[in-house]
């Protein structure tokens, strides 16, 4: 029966085993191993041929620790185009500066900690005098720009040039790889403008990266997607496509603990964006519902072995 | 011993009983049931002080069938502020002009769905040519408005004032209810706006919104948040708190599905937001992990029957 | 086309509603609304035909609150048969002896707790005492069986006749409803057995109850089954079909908050049910993925509003 | 300030990486990064101290590819009590009788592959007639015992003994790893015993397990359990303790996607076990949330690289 061409191959753990070949033991096995076996698979496939790669990057990434894993791919041309959300590069810029993150707990006294002036990020704890000192940088880099009419990733790009190049925002600037972040209002770096723009003058466009953007897709051969997470950066390069005469990304890969059920976009799977025609009919997709801090580490693990191997 | 103060009481459902009533027999069960019960006396308590009341709505609420819910809510006053997504703002204004949201299935071709032209949200259908239809109407008037420099409320209220009243956008405009989206490049309305901008000029700023949107929250005596889903909504209306001398939210309810434990701002809990004074110490914060389109109806129908009736 | 027969129509939510006028709305609302609505047909239809009614009981209902609907539920003829927890029967003899449950909170010093000698089930509190008075009140009982051969189904049954009506067991004995709990070791009850038995003879066979189990899934005409949570209950509910020659159950609802995704049976679509025969390929079938505390109170209030007022 | 001691180190992922050198960068990461790498820290020394190790394993491990992981764990020494679901047991006995599970697809037509024979478990499939052969030598099974009465890990263990040492079951008759299975009437394996005493005798006792149970956790000097899900198997294993002089267990990790917010004890946390007993007041615990079939073959990597290295 066609349905019964692959059979389960039980996993056999060894000692020493490197994150490729955890991958290929999880490959004949099913559930969240076998997408994620799946997804390495896509990743090889796609940074192998000639794609245009798109990285999404929702959810508090970077103060997980997954800073320079994005960085490095960044750096190693594993990211043509990075969107993420103004939270992930506030605290790269944080860090950057010389702030740090900490390790806190789950199940703290909020109350205690808002005394004690320390921001928890569910088990990372920020203590309110980094986030001072990144707001005070900030506004000083603002005046600095002395620029007036710019997009956000034209201002992304600004900040970025000003950095250490150790960080997201300093090697994208560093390697010419646009950041996009279109609810940027919506984090410290919007509240930051805010409080600049009382006494200066700054014009970041809304809608003038819609150009950028959507030219870098018209030009693209072939295109894909790592989406960690959901939100705005997952929506905002899948709705590229609606628009491109592509039909579709080719490769598309998510790792989210979202769920479909609830009907919004964070959740939903990738065949829903088959649909719309966001991800092609002939697309490789797949979605790993596991914690991406998790998953995202092992991919890229398994596929630079794969890839700096062979 | 201080801790066993509340026993639990065992609910009892009978023919005929209201949301009302049905909320009176969860206000002293646990789980769900006894937090559902809590947010309808915390949104009670909410409305019947003079509270500035905001609303962040993000996940697909428009096409799951929300969207007069919402535009009642602004219509009758329990709204001041309207934080949402471009998703729903475009499903609003599809479904004003004259188109249709259908219910479909959750597991369905979708490649087919795609050669038919019909686009899916979860168990929701939408034909492609309603959101054509849509897009035409919204070039046209961009086209019209011939104005040049706005911020993102600005140009929502102004299309606003051209549709109809029975719609989310439509009562904003005629009750003056500010509708913020952040994230508008996000969202078929960023997706024309570049299309209107290949030829004529339109100047969206970016950060313009924060002023108004900061003065709303210095002039208000008491604060109170009601979020549907996390996302940029959510975390827009939380972040102004941590700028303004107000020790943040007095009220805040929030109905989800999303979980804590990855980390992102969607699942944060309201405890997390007290320690960055987002929700204030001695605030009144209940978090309901369920389905909001169930949930939703629910703590609108109670609490309508509340202070309608007292 | 065929797939755009059904708009979405868009709830309105007033003052005074009953359960039954708010599953009207949902009745063509999508996502979570749409699918409760769904469940209130199904079970309407289920109840009014000639069928044989399972009910899967799991999670810590009884703690919740949810212990004297489904006592209503058992006692008007809605429950032909009951399959649950071990935990839940617990919690219900520990109510019908006297003992309460008390509101507490889900963040808990739990090693204060502890030395207070307070049992946490997330939010619900349960003092140690009231635990060990069932625990002296279920030994007594044991001693008072003197039977030595029993199923689990005859067990709970002497259990109930000794109990007041009041309760799950109690209203069950009364109305000679069958509980069946496979896992009853798993439970309190389970370890008063252990205790009872280093003394005394008492011999409760494991596969005894299937005979019964079978001969009224054999005898059954229409079959319907409503499972709260997955667990066990699901499961012993659904393998029986796969030996009945019924071809699977006629009706099915699942109020739950598991997800498919991890391929547990627990959170199994029903579905995936089909494919194995044990709900039937024409079967009325849904699942809603919310908090069953809300639900199923609603589910109830609405199905009871249509069979009590046509 | 005290909270403040340990910064979040930012992961590097490197080519050819090992699972321990993985969770080596994971152990100044957070969220499930962070929570993985405590797993291990905790696994380590639970296993290179004298501890007592219980293994929990629900939810559907045999058919996604983690049988000879757990069957190589009980082996090496890894495991001395395995508590599992009836199906976990029933998919070993499938495989070792020379049947085989398939890769599949999630989203598939469950009426057709009704029809074709074919049983899904989200992405597997398992032909019928695997599961037909497992029955028929499981009923010649039966007969061939000609043993009335037995408790059910002894039943296990008749059927341990008689397939080969390469499956769970085998493995752990040679190595007299007793198999507890609390709801083994609720499994394919209760199906035969019900087919099997219609004409034969078999009386398997419900409660006779507890006293073997409950002497191996009195002489255990110290206690270890490992949860994959939760279900009967993490229930009856921490149940245990409540009646156990230890004050609760010493080492405690758990695998799992469940959640606390719906109250139910497969998500619990693993400090609220520490308000009834079940686990230690001074233990080291850890829930990481993300799929086990990814989540498992890591901690085991992990582990065994630390302990066989050094």
């Amino acid at each position: 029966m066609s349905e019964l061409r692959r059979p389960i191959k039980q996993m056999r753990i060894k000692d020493g085993m490197t994150a490729g070949e955890l991958i290929e033991e999880m490959s004949d096995a099913a559930f969240g191993a076998g997408r994620l076996a799946e997804a390495v698979d896509i990743y090889e496939e796609m940074l192998r041929n000639d794609t245009t790669k798109f990285f999404g990057l929702a959810g508090a990434m970077v103060p997980a620790g997954m800073r320079l894993i994005v960085k490095d791919l960044i750096e190693d041309g594993y990211i043509d185009v990075l969107v993420t959300t103004g939270a992930n590069l506030v605290h790269d810029l944080i860090e950057v500066w010389g702030g740090y993150h900490y390790r806190g707990t789950s199940c703290a006294d909020d109350i205690e900690l808002h005394h004690q002036q320390i921001n928890r990020i569910f088990d990372v704890f920020l203590p309110e005098d980094h986030f001072t000192a990144f707001e005070k940088k900030l506004l000083d880099l603002f005046v600095e720009l002395n620029k007036k009419d710019m997009s956000i990733r034209e201002l992304l790009m600004e900040i970025g040039r000003r950095v250490d190049a150790d960080s997201i925002m300093g090697v994208a600037a560093r390697k010419d790889v646009p950041i996009f972040c279109p609810a940027i209002a919506d984090s410290a770096i919007g509240l930051q403008a805010w409080l600049h723009t009382q006494t200066q003058k700054l014009n970041v466009d809304t809608f003038k990266d819609m150009h950028e953007f959507m030219d870098i897709c018209y030009k693209a051969k072939k295109t894909g997607a790592v989406f960690i997470g959901g939100g705005v950066p997952k929506n905002f390069i899948l709705q590229s496509m609606i628009v491109t005469p592509k039909g579709g990304f080719d490769y598309a890969i998510q790792l989210t603990m979202d769920r479909p059920e609830t009907g919004g976009l964070s959740g939903a799977t990738l065949d829903e964006a088959k649909s719309w025609g966001k991800v092609g009919a002939g697309a490789r997709a797949v979605t790993v519902y596991a914690d991406a801090t998790i998953t995202l580490p092992i991919l890229v693990a398994a596929v630079r072995e794969r890839l700096e191997r062979k």
